[in-house]
């Protein structure tokens, strides 16, 4: 297992420059004064793919030879990873496929096809979606970019708070949502180099909690299939997530889901930014956790704003 | 009749500087290929109270004398210029009273009272709000703001165009929605002085078209009750925004409910930003007129983001 150094973040950070923005950190004189912290948030919804995960789908892409890169990138992922590895393979001109369950949202399919991937479907279970990508990488000989558990990937994402810490200087904390924890890792690859005091927390469902257990455990917990609205942050920690999780991270906190949906609308009405619910989590998080943020200059990371804006959560709630 | 001048413009954005946003302009890849033109968006939808009118509001409570000021201020509206005027009263520490009809969202009653505004219901008809209105500023002796007709709140909308050709050097021309003309008119008097070439476009629903017949008409045509998702653009036209209207403004120009949603939604889609309906005629009209803007550097301005989120348009249509 290739652990990612720092050094391959800043690669990472020059190779992926043409292709993604250095997005904006924003601010809200209200949710600093409901929280008493001072918050500043990284606008991850603002980038390409409107996702932080475009980061490191550009670096695993962009630093493929010319040969690998012929035969393409591959990847499963119902999420924003697929939209992301589509954008990045597109921009290299290169072939991408991606696997998805037959019951993935038509509008990220659209989006995928929208950025030139090439989507083969699978059912929706870890068997066939196993098998089906089998099938298409032996088919192709495409190179498989895993959403998280991947060294290119995590120095990718890393660069997401190394351009964070230079925007807003003695930050003493970071939050960040965790699902298979790629962006955590890169967060902790980064701030354990530039910015070793800072502490980093990752923001977890209480529904699909598979990360706090596990750090608490002290070995990877794996859940089957959690039911959360935060739908980026449904799956587990692998090897090289793990690493980072278990070295650097503070604390795992939790929020129920209508903490979360309360999050995810309190920013949208009073920060006017869209938002999806995996990126609501770290404030839901915050709320319920005035004391430990309370006085403190708290990085915010807004992973994505990719949202079915026909079905808002609150409209259910 | 007193004409604000450039020197009001200068004059207001130093007084208002501490109280209102410099806000950030951004752009859209996808916007820029779908249209031809380079759009360059000014998110008043970031500002205080997610709305120009605060410059105006803030424009006009801080430059009132101390003795002035203790009376309070008044105006009567039932959308963002009652949000603003309460929030800059507010910051002043001054009352302000706000008329509004009885039948305006709870939200936006709860956003006035939450800024410290004091309001004071009237019936939905003009009769019955200059009824009230009148009585309100009899019995308080509270000075009257108007949402437009007032020389220092198109001052105060001025700061914003001013800000605007700071951060976009070279436009080509500007397209801002026109209601009662507060902005177009604040926006005519700064870019006539110190960017003189551009071109001013106002956009307006179809369906609350009386600024683009009396602009052809060359006198001000004022309609009864025009019914617009637009529900900032509904009031008409008065002496002093048609001056600047009828002196400076290139066209205006007209989009249909469909298109204003449309546009509304695309900008939530694909620039995740929080706009209200009103803020998305002038991409409506872009869209409908892409001859008039290919290959121009446009300024669009994006004048609040106070959307009921509860109630989105492109949910009944």
């Amino acid at each position: 297992m290739y652990i990612p150094t720092f050094q391959d973040v800043r690669d990472a950070h020059e190779r992926i420059k043409p292709y993604v923005h250095r997005t904006p950190v924003l601010t809200s004189t209200f949710l600093n004064e409901l929280t008493g912290a001072s918050l500043f948030f990284k606008c991850e919804n603002f980038q390409k793919a409107a996702a932080f995960k475009v980061r490191g789908a550009s670096n695993a892409v962009f630093g493929l030879s010319d040969e690998m890169a012929a035969r393409g990138v591959a990847t499963h992922s119902s999420g924003n990873h697929a939209l992301s590895l589509a954008y990045a393979a597109g921009r290299r001109g290169i072939p991408s496929h991606v696997v998805m369950p037959r019951t993935a949202p038509q509008a990220k399919k659209d989006a995928v096809i929208g950025y030139g991937g090439k989507i083969t479907e699978c059912e929706p279970s870890t068997s066939s979606r196993e098998q089906v990508f089998a099938q298409v990488q032996a088919e192709t000989g495409a190179d498989f970019v895993h959403p998280y558990n991947d060294p290119r990937v995590i120095a990718g994402q890393g660069t997401c708070s190394r351009e964070l810490a230079d925007q807003v200087p003695e930050l003493d904390a970071v939050v960040a949502p965790i699902g298979g924890g790629g962006m955590i890792s890169g967060t902790c690859l980064t701030l354990s180099n530039i910015a070793p005091d800072v502490k980093i927390y990752a923001a977890e469902p209480e529904q699909a909690d598979d990360a706090a257990r596990s750090f608490r455990a002290g070995h990877i917990i794996a859940d089957d299939a959690p039911v959360t609205v935060a739908d980026g942050l449904k799956v587990p920690l692998k090897e090289l997530t793990w690493h980072f999780v278990s070295t650097h991270v503070s604390d795992i906190l939790t929020a129920s889901e209508q903490e979360i949906i309360d999050a995810m609308r309190l920013t949208w009405a009073r920060m006017k930014i869209i938002m999806e619910p995996s990126s609501a989590v770290p404030l839901a998080t915050i709320l319920k956790n005035r004391d430990l943020f309370a006085g403190k200059r708290v990085g915010v990371i807004i992973t994505g704003g990719n949202v079915d804006l026909d079905r808002l959560p609150w409209m259910n709630s």
